[in-house]
């Protein structure tokens, strides 16, 4: 993290005061472990979400969407294994009765309650399993993890991340938990994302810092081009820090500090997507608008010839300016500039001589950045994602079976 | 081929009269086999093309582009092993030396002469090679067979057609041959297709014709979402059947048969994308608009996740439905029906159970059909893909090295 706030040693979603969590083993996915569990603020929290674009929405999206109107809530449940999308108006009813049980178990009235669900989609949750387990969801201080571990499927290792803000007395906590790793595309929002502080902050504000944050993170990750229908970003806070009411007259420190933690989960998720060995960062520098860079990024970091170019380490430098080509940036050929790994392999749209078999070595690491210059104009963005591995079509090749 | 017109047997782009064409192995790419060809046509011939919507454009792109500016063309020069892009301004100069090398061999002025190349971007041509081997060669009638070889790269196949429309006399013959297998996304345009015919058309028709035939087959295929620099698809009609020259007010029969020709080379390359095993057809019956049903389509037949699911032969239907969520096309969930190799799996919105073990054995076949019913409208489109494979990322991350 950069300065101006410190990571939290194991920090998790819980690390900030007044938040709880915990989760059980419920049964919901077929692989072992925890699949179902809640966060609990022990305080009313200001709230923000931010969801996803596709037309087709998971009922939980549907649900939280609804509850979140008043710009309040005070507890997250998640379950992974299920998506409870594409399950007409049962899947809606099973989404509220998720968040009454949980209701009921908190003492919280329902609207204060946020659902979220991944995994298949078009199957409907198993009722039995969630009523016989919520109750015994048992949440601790330190449960951030165990909500964490809950919210897996594919991914290989768990997101959390919480930064200190600030000075003590005076500073506040952000903590954050994220899961990938397939169908990751995000548009307009995110995959799962939580996000829990102790700061007080002016609803209004909160909506606006959390909407940017992942425009800079989330919104440009992609692992597979595939946009999911349950994509959500939420944030919680609590005012337990004791701060003055962050708003945008003094929200630079924390609006910073949510950015931060917005990218460390979304650079995350691109590093663990599905059969992924490396990150691939791209930049886009010299761009004649920021929406154009941004697209222009994505674009690259999404090309699966790209992805599975780096994926053999193959300096294949034609793929990215192809990809390039078709994002839909102004681009003006003669002015391009390339740098694989700050190799210079094109320069003002001519190929450059460069030594094969040691760039090669340096894309074989486990970061790879790519840097091209439009040399058009100011504006600049990055994009992150992975390589594409053989292993990732032989997970997505049986999913449900 | 429907009726009105009959396919020839063991047709090519030489099966109109007056074409001839020929290759030789001029060691342009590593792999063995023929890599440069040349089409020729012994008299003068209406010519229309279509090129890529990549704004990067490869050198014969930009070429054959000014070339056929006049609307006419009587030979098209063609390289497999390196796609001359991304090369500078040495590369326009060395395509134009290709073309004036052809222009020189066949007695032809520098603008009746055509380029392509397909292959690897960022690599200059090996103009000594080129030069040392379009002098030998040898072009016959029966030579069409050979140029498809020349242009094949990954392609496990040649695609090539040609049919005979209308009765004799006054009937007319169409040759078409296309290259795939990788950077498949055209858009406005295609791959490499090259058409020939020996009907007489007027070139503003010819221009019309090619664009729609184009639009309903190439523009509607997707192997990996990547739309390359190369892109081209140019037809020459030379008249020597003795037809009345076709126009709007007589075209129909011509345009019908121009469509089923690219139509059936589109599928070719879709079969053949790299790594495939499987045909993927995605229909999208009862949108709002043909614009939003072609996006659709498109963007299911390109999701890695519903491909990697056919692969495996898994009717993890959900994907379908997530990828159509998010195409933009207008959606309302609670009107979707989804057939997967016309099993109904989802009814207005809700799932429908069905035999997955039956499904499975279904889906295990070469060709798969996906059909989507939004019931908003009265329009359609079809698109073709491929699945994915573990084989495609192995082709495709040691591609250069």
């Amino acid at each position: 993290m950069t300065s101006g706030f410190k990571t939290v040693a194991s920090g998790t979603i819980t690390s900030p005061q007044g938040f709880l969590a915990g989760a059980v083993k419920a049964g919901i996915k077929s692989q072992k472990g925890l699949d179902l569990g809640v966060l609990y603020s022990e305080v009313p929290c200001a709230a923000a979400g931010v969801f996803t674009a596709n037309a087709i929405k998971a009922a939980p999206v549907i649900l939280s969407q609804r509850h979140l109107h008043g710009r309040s809530a005070r507890a997250i449940v998640v379950n992974s294994g299920c998506a409870n999308a594409c399950t007409g108006d049962s899947g809606v009813a099973d989404a509220e009765e998720m968040a009454s049980l949980v209701a009921e178990k908190l003492g919280l009235s329902l609207e204060d309650v946020l659902v979220a669900s991944t995994g298949v989609i078009g199957v409907s949750l198993p009722m039995e399993r969630v009523r016989a387990s919520i109750p015994q969801i048992r949440i601790t201080r330190d449960g951030g993890h165990e909500l964490a571990a809950a919210m897996m499927t594919t991914d290989t290792f768990a997101k959390e991340i919480a930064v200190f803000v600030g000075a003590e007395p005076g500073g506040f906590t952000i903590g954050g938990v994220a899961k990938g790793a397939g169908m990751i595309h995000p548009n307009m929002a995110t995959m799962l994302c939580f996000l829990a502080t102790d700061a007080a902050v002016d609803a209004d504000f909160l909506q606006l810092a959390l909407q940017e944050a992942v425009d800079a993170s989330s919104n440009m990750i992609t692992i597979d081009g595939d946009t999911s229908p349950s994509d959500m970003a939420v944030i919680l806070a609590n005012g337990l820090a004791g701060n003055e009411v962050i708003n945008d007259s003094n929200g630079g420190a924390f609006h910073k500090a949510l950015g931060e933690v917005c990218l460390y989960l979304a650079k995350c998720i691109a590093r663990d997507g599905e059969g992924a060995t490396k990150l691939i960062e791209v930049t886009i520098d010299g761009a004649l608008m920021e929406t154009e860079a941004r697209l222009a990024a994505r674009t690259i970091a999404g090309s699966p010839l790209v992805k599975a170019a780096i994926h053999g380490s193959d300096p294949n430098w034609g793929r990215i300016v192809a990809a390039l080509g078709r994002s839909g940036a102004q681009v003006i050929e003669t002015k391009l500039d390339l740098y694989l790994n700050n190799v210079c392999v094109m320069r003002q749209g001519n190929p450059v001589p460069f030594d094969k078999k040691k760039l090669r070595i340096s894309l074989a690491g486990k970061e790879v950045f790519l840097r091209l210059h439009l040399n058009l104009g100011e504006d600049r963005a990055t994009a992150w994602g992975c390589d594409l591995s053989e292993e990732y079509v032989t997970i997505n090749s049986a999913y449900t079976t």
